[in-house]
């Protein structure tokens, strides 16, 4: 007989967080009630304009910003294209050289492409073995024409947080732009673009237990940008996404008040499952920096077992984990950081929901164990890596 | 002593609708049970995307399209931006001629105004006095190296609706890409890309009674476009807005399914609130084809009155009208029709929402007499035009 419902223990925040409770209520109206275009001089656009304002205080004293500094974007995607892009294209008669590091997320490295083929000449940083991007290749790339350079204040796959503060004043003594993906740190760190000299900041929504649909641009004020979507209606054009802001706003608020509580309490069990999964399986490896690192993210090395079988294992039992990168497009972060090929295949990244229990981090634990006994004793690799000892 | 609370009319469904209640239950489930990203491949992952999926083929059903054909953006902005820039530049091998009306949405011409910088030649086809696009010009401006022409189905401003029929075969008949901004038909009237030749095609949610943050671009299969959004994982990157694309594909089965009922009803409200204007006052002129148009759009010029403020005298009687651009970016659309400067600074649109009823445009055109006798007697433009008489 079938079990009526199946455990879930989600480990996959990294792609998506269910919405506050509290979130979701904020919500509510602007669907059938306060469902106006802010950019409408009525009335019912004026309601929608106000919450949507509340929503930028709210972000703005985040990050220690103003609120007219903040942007809505559909997604992470859209902003880090639009900051490559927009400030890159806006600054094209100061210079055509941006600097970028290789462990961006891929909507970065892509926009750099679109930017080569536009005539700009990228350099790209490498790191070090925990993801760490080296300030001495940054600075040893800056040029007299470089106007643009972007490193994210965490990474996304393996969770190492950037020098930040020494980036940001590296670049901003030679008087570059200087731009951070903060998608994966908002939540988990205070940010402050006051005592820190940031230029524009992409910030997430969708792993902060906020909506899908929605993300934000920090622009200082005194920064120049091209828009990136075109149409009617200020620096981003289009219909806004009223819900998703409002949502938006109160899930930094929430996250941001209460960072040191929340990401305590996250880090705490995905120690826990990191020390659990140590003790019972041998061969496992830190990827990312042990303790410069965000809260929720556990990406390890399991030798001689294939991550994405062990994934879909894992599923089989109700666990949801991920895997950066596929067989054909390995993830460039851990080629970065100098991982082998069958290191990358046997890389998996676990998330750390806020509702993950202990209790769910033994249950998953048990079952690993069985699995990655399973997948070693068939796995290609085991042969040779035996041989190799 | 003040009212309690303000009777509201909404005549501006153009900049957004409130969220139909089943649309919203629909939706509600995504946000924190089924809340996934569609993209991973476990268990939670996986009901996110066979919701959305189910969305694919409603909105697929509507339009005979097939489910893999339809993709979601960000809203009608991005998806027109997509289709014109995408379009023609993974074409651009084939040649470098786009065709467009001057009758389109800013988000296309402003796309148009790109291309022209990336060395794409554009020509802008005009249109009669009432928006109905030029097939002759159309025809005549066709050459060996035009690879792709956008026409609206109908116009949103003046609520024209375009030969689209005779546009999409004259073009596929030189074997040319063509796209349609369906934004303002969808909803209104039936589509049908299996019946009528066409590749590409704009799609929108917000003024359907579909949720915000959220529009469709219909792809022919054999299409090539060039990705917009430049980031992980498919044509259109990015985590996808499951709650909206939900709540989307449920909004279109349920305008498409009662389409004749509930724009007929919508119809008969907005041709009493023509008849009724023009009973009680007098040199008011209707903008856009007077049969050929959408069921929720009057947009009219009411002479020697200043629309603006007419508008915003509405809105203190709790009256929601919009203005088609502004002082000093007047609408091109009614350039186009060959309106005057003075005839454009006294026009105004209302779009009828499906909740207003008879008595509610009773109440409007009880008030709107009041304000327009007011205006004209102190327009500027009132003596010179009585001179002119």
């Amino acid at each position: 007989m079938e079990e009526t419902k199946k455990r879930v223990v989600y480990l996959d925040t990294a792609n998506a967080t269910y919405v506050n409770r509290e979130v979701l209520q904020e919500m509510m109206p602007t669907f059938n009630s306060c469902y106006g275009n802010p950019d409408s001089i009525h009335s019912v656009g004026r309601t929608a304009r106000e919450l949507v304002e509340i929503a930028k205080r709210r972000i703005a004293m985040a990050i220690s910003a103003e609120p007219r500094e903040i942007y809505f974007t559909s997604g992470v995607a859209e902003a880090n294209n639009w900051a490559i892009l927009g400030l890159a294209r806006a600054n094209k008669s100061k210079g055509n050289h941006v600097i970028v590091s290789k462990v961006e997320d891929k909507s970065i490295l892509l926009a750099c492409k679109q930017l080569e083929k536009e005539g700009f000449e990228v350099s790209y940083i490498g790191c070090d073995e925990n993801g760490v991007v080296s300030l001495a290749q940054l600075m040893g790339s800056i040029k007299q024409n470089t106007i643009l350079v972007s490193v994210n204040v965490a990474n996304g796959e393996v969770g190492t947080i950037q020098n930040l503060n020494a980036i940001a004043r590296t670049v901003k003594e030679k008087d570059i732009i200087f731009h951070c993906d903060a998608s994966w740190a908002l939540g988990n760190m205070p940010l402050d673009v006051k005592s820190i000299p940031i230029d524009a900041m992409t910030l997430a929504s969708d792993n902060i237990y906020g909506p899908k649909g929605v993300a934000g641009l920090y622009l200082k004020k005194s920064v120049e940008i091209e828009s990136f979507i075109l149409g009617e209606g200020g620096k981003r054009p289009d219909h806004m996404n009223v819900p998703a802001v409002v949502g938006f706003g109160k899930a930094v608020e929430l996250a941001t008040k209460e960072i040191m509580v929340s990401s305590h309490k996250t880090k705490l069990v995905r120690d826990y499952l990191y020390k659990s999964i140590k003790e019972k399986i041998e061969n496992v490896s830190l990827n990312g920096h042990q303790y410069q690192r965000i809260a929720n993210n556990l990406n390890i090395t399991i030798d001689c077992v294939d991550a994405e079988a062990l994934m879909y294992m894992l599923d089989e039992e109700g666990i949801c984990a991920s895997v950066c990168g596929t067989r054909l497009e390995p993830s460039e972060t851990l080629i970065a950081m100098k991982r082998t090929p069958e290191q990358i295949y046997s890389s998996i990244r676990f998330t750390v929901a806020r509702n993950v229990t202990r209790e769910d981090v033994d249950y998953v634990v048990e079952k690993m164990v069985d699995m990655v006994k399973k997948l070693r004793e068939i796995s290609p690799l085991r042969k040779s890596s035996k041989e190799a000892k």
